[in-house]
């Protein structure tokens, strides 16, 4: 794929595989008019830690990149703070720098350039004046129902009264997109509302709406039933061959049937672009001498047409997703290993599950606290108390851990 | 009366006409075992501006600085404008300077020392990064349900669904008196839920409560009809002895009906504690020489037997008030009238109503936006709309005036 594409093919890219655009003319007038570098927003909570589900977003990100867009990853402490008071602002700014180890190790391993990719912290600007002045305004401007309503698809809703907190943060999420002086947003399409939220409140402050991209909302890999407390259901990006290939052969996967299959999905929205991205769109399940030549699909369609006719069965989907993860994931493995800053961030990021009965208990207390849906695409925002039992952080775990 | 009262007194003078205090362990605790001046907060969103009502919370002011306590005067600025986003924040900081100017001269009148008097702005500390992030903490521990039954009685009720900005006001208020470092907050019983809010959220924070002292809800002088729309149901501290002979001469006030009686009433916040503080306390009533000698109370019993009785006519009284707050009134005019930069900054804060009908026109739009009830006895939180509209203040019409 040409790293330097005609703007029709930018935009077609920047495009592909999203449920949704909003304000697309915005894309055009940055690209084909302006003729600059169309400046893209990407915030994660970095309350939980980032797994197979994070893909589909980063396939996006790197089509961005190679159309020539520019970047701002925000990690987005203050939002995870505002999530999830359980894991503490400490703990949520180790997480912040493991998100930009692990994502640029992602990002960089898929071949994409990454010159035009941006870390921002939302500590280091969500807590100035001007910000929250603008945030003041907004509170000004904004009811509890719309806020409540904007946020439904990403705070789980609760028979309890929603925390102030929760509501705040589809406002910070609207103000990012002036304060990171973006041309749109990127989020999965259950942002929706807080995208539209966004279009009605800049304006009122006397600040441009922005477009919006949205990723349909990917079901994840280990299907539909996946579960926080079965550490199983989710693919660390981390894991060694075994384990991924332990976790996806018990993923869900119904022989014959398409629909909602999480392993065909991850063929879809993450191999097959990657492929793409790396130099051919294509996927290849090898077979057994005695079961014929290998399967090689350059479509999706081709391939849920040989699923649906069970030609493709799922323990050889099965199998060739693992072979394909794993060529995925051994660079960002290497990364890890060649790098001791990376691998003590992660250990103060995610202390290893030593309190876990204490943690469980102190969990029960927080009644009050909003559930967070986590999503199957990564689509991350508000995915952080799914996460968050996973990586089993408290502060008092993390002492413990340290004082060994 | 002694400036250096004993400490059994001094807690006896901060607890004269008050409803209710809370936490009055902690005035014991300061005042007599630490033995160092009580620190209190009184907070007023500088919204409109300072009137009649304003005089109760004085009274107890003038009390408190006799007591020998030190007093904060909070001009909340940041709170006024997520009150009323109809005043921009440009007139809301001019009203605090007014306010300054204000309520510094009226206690001056008063007689009782002002060196342990101190005036804060909102602005200057409350978008600080550690406010703001205790904010936060705040909002992760509130929910809509419990801060909106808070700011039930102080907030007005409406059928729409509440702004946030409304919702964060309360909890502000809690974290005021951390910031502020104070051993009490005071203000109307109207506050009773914030306060108790206030108490029941800094400790989850790792905050002290604070003591809570409240002034009973006093009907205005003008009678329990006051309305926004009629300018003379509101005493302004500056108006002439003729103005507030007209004002007080429409008063509401039933022959023989003592209860709710807002005259009354303003004997026995204002006028009789005023007097003691000056030296006596004690209520004169002339009379015309057929009428028989002048009545002279000395106490709001024997005042409220004579009204009851007849003795005491409405008449009597109107015009015994008018004399005694003209009295009252009469060393503010002189400050403002030899004040050149008080003069300015009136017409800063209250252009006059050049643009009325535009801003009328204005206001029809905000239909979002929550009413606040105004509190006859100037327990000044939230009351801010009803002022707004006294005040005819938009930035349009200031800019309007000014260009003049």
């Amino acid at each position: 794929m040409a790293t330097n594409l005609p703007p029709e093919e930018k935009i077609a890219l920047i495009k592909s595989l999203l449920q949704e655009v909003l304000h697309e003319d915005i894309l055009e007038q940055v690209i084909l008019k302006e003729k600059r570098p169309l400046v893209i927003y990407w915030g994660t909570a970095t309350t939980g830690k980032p797994h197979c589900g994070y893909f589909p977003p980063m396939v996006k990100l790197a089509h961005f990149l190679r159309a020539g867009c520019r970047i701002k990853i925000l990690l987005a402490d203050v939002h995870g703070f505002l999530d999830n008071l359980k894991a503490p602002i400490e703990l949520v700014e180790y997480r912040a720098k493991y998100y930009k180890h692990v994502l640029t190790s992602l990002l960089r391993a898929v071949g994409v350039p990454l010159d035009k990719l941006e870390f921002v912290l939302g500590s280091d600007y969500q807590y100035s004046r001007d910000y929250r002045h603008d945030l003041d305004k907004l509170l000004t401007q904004t009811t509890v129902h719309d806020s409540t309503r904007a946020g439904a698809e990403v705070v789980k809703q609760t028979n309890t009264s929603p925390l102030l907190s929760s509501l705040i943060y589809p406002l910070m999420q609207a103000l990012d997109e002036e304060y990171l002086k973006v041309d749109a947003q990127f989020g999965g399409v259950d942002q929706r509302k807080i995208f539209v939220l966004a279009q009605d409140v800049l304006p009122k402050i006397s600040y441009k709406e922005r477009a919006h991209l949205m990723n349909p909302m990917v079901p994840g890999l280990a299907g539909g039933k996946m579960s926080a407390s079965d550490p199983d259901s989710k693919i660390d990006l981390l894991d060694t061959p075994d384990a991924v290939k332990k976790k996806v052969r018990k993923a869900l996967c119904v022989p014959r049937e398409v629909d909602g299959n999480g392993v065909i999905s991850f063929v879809e929205y993450v191999l097959l672009p990657l492929a793409g991205l790396k130099g051919r769109e294509e996927f290849r399940v090898e077979r057994r001498e005695d079961e014929g030549p290998a399967l090689v699909y350059a479509d999706i369609a081709t391939l849920k047409a040989d699923y649906a006719a069970d030609v493709l069965t799922p323990q050889l989907l099965k199998s060739a997703v693992t072979t394909a993860l794993n060529d995925v994931l051994a660079p960002i493995q290497a990364d890890y290993q060649a790098d001791a800053t990376w691998q003590d961030i992660t250990l103060k990021a995610y202390p290893p599950p030593i309190a876990e009965k204490k943690i469980k208990k102190e969990k029960k207390k927080g009644t009050k606290h909003p559930e967070l849906v986590a999503n199957a695409d990564g689509s991350v925002k508000g995915e952080g108390r799914e996460e968050a039992e996973l990586g089993n952080g408290t502060a008092d775990g993390m002492m413990e851990k340290l004082a060994v």
